[in-house]
């Protein structure tokens, strides 16, 4: 066996003394890789290049330290799965352990397609080349197709960029997913013909996975103009499969669903900035949407920054990807989300555009005339 | 639309005092199921049934609430997907809401096969129909195939019931998985031929998806004796997909990689009953390793006995499946570990069996007596 020398760094956060975290930081070497006792282990590339490498260890307040940790890049397989479980896999059951940041290697990365649209890749589509993409959700759950499908009319007319369905409707009797993508697809593009502009409708689609790709298949002949995946319900690998597949290839939204675990803890899981930025352009979706601070969720400012920071920084060949904030955000925030924002940003308004009057088009239209305005 | 009336509950713990924990509930009851406003749904179906109902809310301890709420089954359009997003999608992204306990519904239930071996199933074809099940684990990573293939030999020889993968060895260039397959059958085959056992050899298999199926295939033709998954790698629904599969059935022992940040807060996140016992039956595995307490994790008895509990409590049609802790395990603890657990029981010790000298024939032996004599 003979390894390349490259390596990838994983910084963690660590709770403890400096003896604890030193502790710490040599347990997770081991434990991420040969998960073996260190004195059975001979000497040799095992214990020096396949053991993870403590590379730094610095305290960062009282009883917490930052350990960076490097693995070689060959232990990963190349795999998504594998690269998650050196990252995390068993040390998430540890106490006190918290990925706080990645540095990726050229040579890991360049395994991965990464995002096929990007923020450029979603504007051209859109012919949107400067301001903020404006996305509505196709809700409440309940709706028959033809329900959701007068919505959608109403939303594309108004001016919505991006109509997403909501990621809790599936494929149940009351709205079946073929017959959904059929009669919202039919009025998205009806209402495109009227306005000249290219809306996107963009159906939820997740298990049962053995038809997960046929049923995607079946919405790309119908004409949806992208897809909501919730790597948090159908997996990472599997988003990475669809988005790299150039028989598909159509925007993806990435929707976080049950990863809410991981960010909660201070002390342990994955930072906001890793799990919905970097994770998200690894596997190839094109926009993350997350709750934004002062909604229905608890997110704060910082956390939402640095989600936004993980979108667009550097990561080899990897566009940045559109943050999406959302959760109950309602049009009287636009302007603070602007200031906050800038124009590089998808606006996700719910329920909000169902409050101002029956008519969606005027709705929508308002939504749209105020981000233009700003 | 008209539903059957049928609903599922899920007991969440909920923080905060009486008012708080209520204005919770009900939240919960729309953020998982309509995600609209209240004051926007026309009464009606979609008021009645779709939203998710509060059945019970009591106190149970200072500044703290158990919240049971009932869910329509049709909602989950019977997918595994949907029921993991019902159950916790969009709610673990709030803080204070845990998933204590879930009560599915014999009608819901029935859409899915469950473990298609169970204890009694692997104890068949183990042909061991009483004691506790011997497990052990190929390591460390960095080994060739041919290396590992030795161990398997010894500790097949040496009366080892099932073999199995370190999660940790995927595809890697050093110990690629069709020839490691290959290599561990034959060994595995020969032992068995020798000592008369009836050993099982498992793989673990992972990414890339596109590929999962055809390795697995690969791998029952080669002779293996059922697979190790990581259902938090993986993802829970693939699981399901090939556990049901008929070409494939073949037991598998399901692994806890990256679940960990779902247990690890005692308010926020799934409990381990239902993540590492009722979850792994609905996606079919047969035996959940977990990590035991007083190892290299920090899992208390009391969670431990709840993740038993959840393996063997009635559930439809699911039959038992077998507890697996592990993580750290060594032979000293064998006769604690009996006591705690009785029969019913795989014992994973893996580093611990090369630590009592280079003949692993002779450990493994040991182990087996140990088991035996008690």
């Amino acid at each position: 066996m003979k390894l390349s020398g490259e390596r990838f760094k994983v910084i963690y956060s660590l709770t403890g003394n400096a003896e604890e975290a030193r502790k710490k930081a040599k347990d997770i070497c081991y434990e991420q890789t040969v998960e073996f006792p260190e004195d059975l282990i001979p000497s040799g590339i095992i214990k020096e290049e396949i053991v993870g490498k403590i590379e730094d260890l610095i305290k960062i307040e009282e009883n917490r330290f930052k350990a960076t940790i490097s693995y070689a890049i060959e232990i990963t397989g190349f795999e998504i799965t594998q690269i998650l479980n050196i990252i995390f896999g068993n040390i998430s059951i540890k106490p006190g352990i918290k990925v706080e940041n990645i540095q990726f290697s050229d040579l890991l990365l360049k395994h991965f397609k990464g995002p096929r649209f990007g923020r450029s890749g979603i504007r051209k589509l859109l012919d949107v080349p400067n301001r903020p993409i404006l996305c509505t959700a196709l809700k409440p759950m309940g709706l028959s197709p033809q329900q959701l499908a007068d919505f959608a009319y109403q939303f594309a007319k108004g001016g919505i960029d991006i109509i997403k369905d909501d990621h809790g409707i599936a494929n149940q009797e009351f709205c079946p997913l073929e017959k959904r993508i059929k009669s919202c697809c039919e009025a998205v593009e009806k209402a495109n013909r009227e306005t000249g502009y290219n809306c996107l409708y963009m159906p939820n689609i997740g298990g049962p996975l053995e038809k997960i790709r046929d049923k995607i298949m079946m919405a790309k002949e119908t004409g949806v103009g992208g897809l909501l995946l919730c790597p948090g319900l159908i997996g990472f690998d599997i988003c990475r499969q669809l988005t790299e597949n150039d028989d598909i290839l159509l925007p993806v939204l990435a929707h976080p669903a049950l990863l809410g675990s991981f960010v909660t803890s201070r002390e342990n899981g994955i930072s906001h900035g890793i799990i919905f930025g970097q994770l998200m352009r690894l596997i190839g979706a094109d926009a993350i949407i997350y709750p934004n601070y002062g909604g229905r969720f608890s997110f704060t400012p910082e956390e939402c920054k640095s989600i936004v920071e993980m979108t667009q920084s550097p990561m080899a060949h990897f566009s940045p990807i559109f943050p999406a904030p959302a959760g109950g955000m309602t049009m009287n925030r636009i302007p603070e989300m602007l200031d906050f924002y800038g124009n590089e940003v998808i606006f996700l308004i719910g329920g909000d555009l169902h409050r101002h009057g029956k008519n969606l088009i005027k709705n929508s239209k308002k939504f749209k005339k105020l981000v233009e305005s700003l």
